[in-house]
Parts: C-alpha cells; sequence; structure tokens
C-alpha cells in the first residue's frame, strides 16, 4: 500500500559518476544489483517498496564518511540501514539515492564490564549483543520485539518489554560516533553515567531516524544479570481490570521488570504460533527482576493487586524454560498475528498515554475497534501505557486501507488529546508525519525543522521522513 | 575573581527606550536599582559580579514572551535567573542587558498523581515542590545542594545525591514549555512516559543553560516515598578502599539510593558546622529505598561489601530523625567546606569518570592536592562517578587563584584522559568552556555553535556561556 496523503518530493539523479566513484572506494560493496535494491527499498511497514538506485556495505566510520561525501558532492540522498524491521517506512527511498547498509559493522568494539557499559559498531543486532555478553553477567535490556540493530534502535529512540524498569534508548545511549551530512566525524558523549557539559548531542541523535546524521558507534549501558527472576501470567474479565491492576502496581512502585498486555484476539494468535494453551481472554504477562527473597515479595504484591482486580489463574513460571517460552512467545507476537490472516499486513498503531488515561484510552479503542470489520489484536507495554493495534489489512484492497487509516488517526487523536503521544517506540518514519504536527505544534516542529537546516541544509539525509522539509536552496 | 582565560564581547547597548517599554508592561516588575542589580550579577561561583543592567520579574510565560520580544528588537541580552545558585557563573551579565527572574513564577501547576508527574512553574525550588507533594506520598528526588529552582535544574541538567538510582534532570524531565529568542512559545514532550515522535526537543532545552530558551514551565517525574527508607554510615581507612566497597555495591546491582563519598576533611567541616562527632576520615554515606525486607537486604549486602573493603564502624540509621540529621549535614557540606576557611570563596570541581576509573582518578587528585597549600575537601557522588573538589581560596590573592585554576585544569585533563566529563552536574557556564572543547572536540562543538545559531543567531540568551560563539552579523 502507498501512504494515501503524503506529497513526496520528486526523485533525484543518481549520475552514473557517483556509482563510479563509489565503487573505486567500496569495490563489489556497492550495488544496483535489483534484488538488493527491492530488498532494501522496503521494510516492516505495509507501504509499498520504494527502491534505492544503489545499496553500499560500508565498513567503517572512515568509509561512512567517504561515502557520505561522495553523495553530497552530487546531491544524492543517503538511508541508513540496519536489520530493516522499521514498521514506519523509515527505509523507503522516496527521492532515491543510496541506501548504506551497516550490518556488516557488526561487532563489538570494547566491553567495559567494570563500568556496566559497551560500545558497539551500529549493525549488530540486540541479540547478537546480548549474546556477546553472556560470560560478563550483564545485559542490554532493550527489546523491541524484531532483532533490530543497535543503530536502528538508537536512531527511533526504540524500547519493548523491559523500558518500564529498564528505560528506553533515550536513558540508556551514553555517547555515539556519528558521521554528519558533510561527512565530518563528531563523537557525543563520553563513558561517564552522567555529564552537563553542553547541549546534549546524544539524545539529539537518538529518535533522529537518520535524518540529522548516520551513527557509526554507540556506547550504552548494561544491567547485571538478576541474581532471580520470576514470570507470572494472569487472566481478566476485561481489559479494564488488568489495566486497572497495572496501574495500581506502577503507582505502588513495585519495581516490575516487565508487564504486557495482551488482548483475547492477540492470545489467540499466539496459542497458535507458539503451541500455547493460555485461555484467550484479556490476560497480563509479568517478569519480576531482582534477590531471590525480593522477586518473591514483588510476585506477591502483584498477585494480591490481580486478585483485587478480579485476575483469576495468577501461575509463576519460575524455571528459565518456561518463563524463555513465555516470553518467546510474546516477542512472536507481532508475526503471530500477522498469521491470523494469511497475505495480510499490519498498520501498527504505536500511542502511549499517561497511565491514568490507559483504560479509558484502550477502552475507547476496544469499542472503536468494535465497529470494524478488520481483525485487530492488541497488545501493549501498558507499565509505560504504550500499547499497540495490529490492524491487519489486505494491502490490495483501498477500502481496507482507508479503514485501517481512519482507526488509527482516530486512536492517536484520541491518545494526543489525553496528553500522550502519536509514537511510543516505533518512529514517525512516513506514516506519523501528519501526527506529529497535532502533538506538538507547528512551533515545535519549525523548530526540529531549523535543527535539521542547521545539520543538513541539502536534506542529503533520510530525506521525507518526519516531518515535511524543503531546503532553501 | 575574574576569570583569567575568557575574552568577553563587548557590553551591549541598553536603550532607555527599552526600560520604558518593559515598564509600560511590568509597571513596577523591572527595576536598575543598584542593589537588586548587584544580586542578580552574581552567583555560588567565584568570580566577581558582572551586573545587569536591569532586572524585571516575570509572571506568566505570555509575558516572558514579551519581555523576549522587546529585549529582541533592541538587541538586549536575557539572563534567565532562578535561585542564584549556580556555581560557575551562569548568571553573570558578560555582556550587560536584562536579568528575567522567575523567582515569582513559583506555582505548581498540576499534580498528575496517578501518573506520577507534576507540572511546575520554573521559579519553585526543590524543596518547596517536595513540600507541595507531601500529601501524595510522591516525590521529586533529585537534589542539588542547594534549594535551586527547577527551571534553573532543568537548564543546568542537575543531579544530587539520589541520582544513582533515580537519574538525573535528563532522565526525569518530561515536558517543557520554552520561551525562544524571538518570542515563540513551544511546548517540547508530553505527559507519556516514552515518546519516539520526532527530536527530543526537551532534552535539548535540558542542560542549554538558558543560551536556547526560556523555560516557563516543567513537567517532571515522580517517584512513591518508599516504604521503608535506611540509612548507613562507614569509615574506611583509604579512598580507595571506600571506592572499591561502591564499585562493587553498583556492580552487584544493589539499587542503593544514594552513595556519598566525604573525606577526612569534609567530614571534619560538616562535624563542625552540624555539630556531629563523626570519625574524620574517610567515610561513605548510604541510603536504602524499598520495602521493609528490601532495605534490610541491601543493608546488609552493603555491610558484607564494606567490611571486605575493610570498612569500620558501619552503622544503621532507621529512625527518620537520625537520617535527616545525617542527609542534612551532608548537604550542607558546601557550606560547611566553606567555613574551614572564613572569607574564602571555592573553585568547585565537577568531573564525572566511568565508575572503574574512580579509584584512580580520586586517588592521583588526592596525591596532587597533598602537594597544595590550599585546603582542599573532597565530596562524591560516587555511585555515578562524580566528585567535587572544593578548593578554598582567598579571593584577593591571584596566586591563590592561579593555584586553583591549575589544580583544577590537571583534575579535568585527568577526568576526560579517563573517558570521563568535566561537568556531572553543575554545567559549563563561564569556567568550563574551553575544557568543553577538550572533552568533544571542536566538531561536537561546531554543531552545538549551529544549533545555536539556528536557535538564538543574535546571540541574545545568556550570551557568552558554554562555548565561544560569535553570531554572523
Amino acid at each position: 500500500m502507498n501512504h494515501p496523503h503524503l506529497p513526496f518530493a520528486a526523485k533525484r539523479a543518481f549520475p552514473d559518476v557517483l556509482f563510479t566513484e563509489l565503487q573505486a572506494l567500496l569495490g563489489e560493496r556497492v550495488s544496483t544489483q535489483a534484488a538488493l535494491r527491492e530488498h532494501h527499498g522496503r521494510d516492516e511497514s505495509p507501504f509499498d517498496p520504494m527502491l534505492p538506485d544503489a545499496v553500499a556495505f560500508a565498513h567503517n566510520t572512515d568509509e561512512v564518511s567517504q561515502i557520505v561525501k561522495l553523495c553530497a558532492k552530487y546531491n544524492v540522498p543517503i538511508i541508513p540501514y540496519g536489520a530493516g524491521s522499521s514498521l514506519e517506512g523509515h527505509l523507503l527511498a522516496v527521492e532515491g539515492g543510496l541506501s548504506l547498509d551497516l550490518s556488516e559493522m557488526n561487532q563489538v568494539v570494547s566491553i567495559n564490564a567494570e563500568d556496566l557499559t559497551v560500545t558497539t559498531q551500529p549493525g549488530i543486532s540486540r541479540k547478537a549483543l546480548n549474546e556477546a555478553l553472556r560470560d560478563t553477567g550483564l545485559f542490554f535490556p532493550i527489546d523491541p520485539g524484531a532483532d533490530a540493530s543497535i543503530g536502528g534502535m538508537c536512531a527511533t529512540r526504540a524500547s519493548g518489554t523491559n523500558a518500564v524498569r529498564y528505560g528506553t534508548m533515550r536513558e540508556n545511549v551514553l555517547a555515539l560516533t556519528v558521521v554528519l551530512a558533510d561527512g565530518r566525524v563528531i563523537h557525543t558523549g563520553t563513558r561517564a553515567r552522567k555529564s552537563s557539559a553542553g547541549y546534549d548531542l546524544t539524545r539529539l541523535f537518538v529518535g533522529s531516524e537518520g535524518t540529522l546524521g548516520i551513527i557509526t558507534e554507540a556506547t550504552v549501558r548494561l544491567y547485571p544479570q538478576p541474581e532471580a527472576v520470576s514470570a507470572a501470567i494472569c487472566a481478566f474479565a476485561t481489559m479494564t481490570d488488568a489495566v486497572n491492576c497495572v496501574i495500581q502496581t506502577i503507582q505502588l512502585g513495585v519495581p516490575v521488570a516487565r508487564v504486557e498486555f495482551v488482548d483475547a484476539l492477540a492470545v489467540r494468535a499466539i496459542n497458535k504460533h507458539s503451541k500455547l494453551t493460555l485461555p484467550e481472554t484479556q490476560t497480563l504477562f509479568f517478569e519480576f527482576h531482582g534477590s531471590d527473597a525480593g522477586v518473591k515479595e514483588q510476585a506477591e504484591t502483584v498477585e494480591e493487586l490481580a486478585k483485587d482486580n478480579g485476575g483469576t489463574g495468577f501461575e509463576w513460571a519460575t524455571r528459565t524454560e518456561d518463563r524463555n517460552r513465555l516470553w518467546s512467545a510474546r516477542h512472536s507476537a507481532y508475526f503471530a498475528m500477522l498469521q491470523l490472516r494469511p497475505g495480510c499486513r499490519a498498520v501498527t498503531t504505536d500511542v502511549c498515554v499517561p497511565i491514568s488515561r490507559l483504560a479509558e484510552c484502550v477502552g475507547e479503542t476496544e469499542q472503536d475497534l468494535r465497529a470494524s470489520s478488520l481483525p485487530c489484536p492488541i497488545v501493549g507495554h501498558v507499565g509505560d501505557g504504550n500499547f499497540h493495534v495490529a490492524i491487519l489489512i489486505d494491502p490490495a484492497k483501498p477500502e481496507e486501507i482507508e479503514e485501517a487509516e481512519q482507526l488509527n488517526q482516530r486512536i492517536v487523536e484520541r491518545a494526543i488529546r489525553m496528553g500522550g503521544t502519536c509514537t511510543g517506540e516505533h518512529g514517525v518514519g512516513l506514516h506519523k508525519m501528519g501526527f506529529l504536527v497535532t502533538e506538538h505544534g507547528e512551533g515545535a516542529i519549525d523548530v526540529m525543522r531549523a535543527i535539521k537546516t542547521s545539520l543538513d541544509p541539502h536534506n542529503l539525509l533520510n530525506p521525507g521522513k518526519i516531518f515535511q522539509f524543503h531546503p532553501a536552496s
């Protein structure tokens, strides 16, 4: 499907001489092969692919800098590419240009176990990173559903199920190496846990979706593997009961590591996909991290809150294999939901509201969805007030696309009206550009544009994303 | 003392007509009275005062916007003023202009207890805010030594003793209202706990020290008052032993709420000032937050680690009055240290290093200080790797100023060499401008300058701070 409302700028020319110069630099690591361009012109969003003119694979910061300088010379856009797991069209080459694939820059640069930090190249995936950390007793907690790349996770300010306890990429990136639009290389931040040394450039690039610079190295925080971990699952008659249980858990200050809402339809999808037999009703998944005693205390407190809110069948899983099965099922939810309707694509909503408004927001949304003919399972990182509706559409049917877009629009407007945001963790990409104005107001978007102008005046870096931007010249 | 190395730009003209127009807007709330200008041209830094031409007191965002528009019309600098507790010369009117006092904008706008957030005006102090929260069961944890204003704490990215558990202003500000250099008002962020909606403007203004915009409202995170709190104090023969105890505490993942290092000389100062009888040796102050059982478990773990590292006299204080006496003594440390040498001023260092380098950094610093004739007590938020040396100088003696500056320079260079930062929490102000370049490199400072140019091209907002900046026209 193509987004119905976006006027894209014209495709820019990609001169042969640029390709020749890139080849001189990269040899076979730059290509115009059709299959490669196809692969790099799409992502997990429901949008029709928009292909780059060429794909290059960089191996280090210096190469990235030289590639950017060459593209800048010929006014050719550059789209940084990590794992390709964006849900919002971030990777589509709306003005053509070069897809700069960083997946071969996938090394751990240095583990500083004593400081609880690691420095990596951008192409390493979150699972590969945790694999590399296995013997340190430490882990990196941020876990979007997909096995995304660290660079991409920085670029979209990703989070996931652990954010309620460990924060998002906003809180966990300490320092970055960034290649700017003119090829200059800068370093932001240090390995110190905190700093008041000037403007917070690290957090300016975190969440900038490749539009301000290309992240070629990131230093992130790690956490000690908890001494004890236990998981729990609990069924509720209504979403409101489940959400109220979560609100009370957060307000009591229980340091829950994960708390996920899965609605009846999503449970059915998960059961089918992961061969589980969970009761197909509104469900909360919990995880607790701490000392043996601490974990027990947390689980008991939450069990009591669950009972107070009509929860039934509260079940603990302390064995690693049981927990892993549960959470791997939760992490597969996106793909499980897609299988509810073979051949479908998902329009995924991603609003996040203040937790006091969560029951109301999900409740109004449920009512709205009930009137729809489309299957719309709901899952949510409800400890943060963030939930996703996967609206399952047949991408060949314009009327379904239209219906999905209208549902999404009402969900976003509802969330913003309640003091929330149009995107909790997926980013803006192509899909939420209009909503960004509703959320922040034209004044704040003008400030974003002013920053974009100051750092990328010719709109070379991932053009056409986040906000409408027309370079001066 | 005047900073020996800074070339200030020339003082700008403050035309009579501007004063007349400000009077039409504010009546008696704008003044050129000498005592008021004196008061607003200084802060807690050791620098000689540099007076603004006038002082204005704003009462709301709209007034701030109008004041900024008037000053912009006449190219007159504006220096936002909160509690005046800066240690780095942030408030000095180096090019003259208007000191914009926000201390009368000191109201709580709304407490959202269910969401654990509060929205306040910028002039409210951290103590007044916690006073206002008293009946909610919630608290705002960020506690710089001074009773600073929330606006000033946003502007310097402040932290304090609780940051090891609760983070700094970087992690705890959700949303801001900001008046830009041309008087436009923007809103950044929302009350949602997380968001991926565009550039992180909130964190761009947090730590911008009044140079990018004037904060007129802030929404910050709150935390449930812990069910149980206990404090502990423990003496160590050497700083290295104390720091190693801290490193192991952090690496084990003990969720300690506070852990403060106080050296022998600082303990002596505290004893004298707060009428305590602590053993005058290297000391750690701890605080534990959690459930009854959790707090006990944390304290026991830390007691064991302290013993492993030669700690003696580990003492718990669970009674509120004992705890308060301990922490109020710690919070008075800055003023207690000043009293070690009547009539002195303190040149305060503020480096922060990765915790693995902390013992080495403090150790080399101790050796360096030993050769100095100046009293130099050390205190530190060591859980974060942050420590302060208060170099007590006679401001009338240029040779002491010079010695202090040289000590400070070596401390900063040492910290940066170890992967740390020149300022963990005080900000750059006038004092660390040179070090900022050493820390980040010219490239990153150029990016900061580009952002400053895009938002304040005529350098109206707190000019002469953070980095050298020469507007184009």
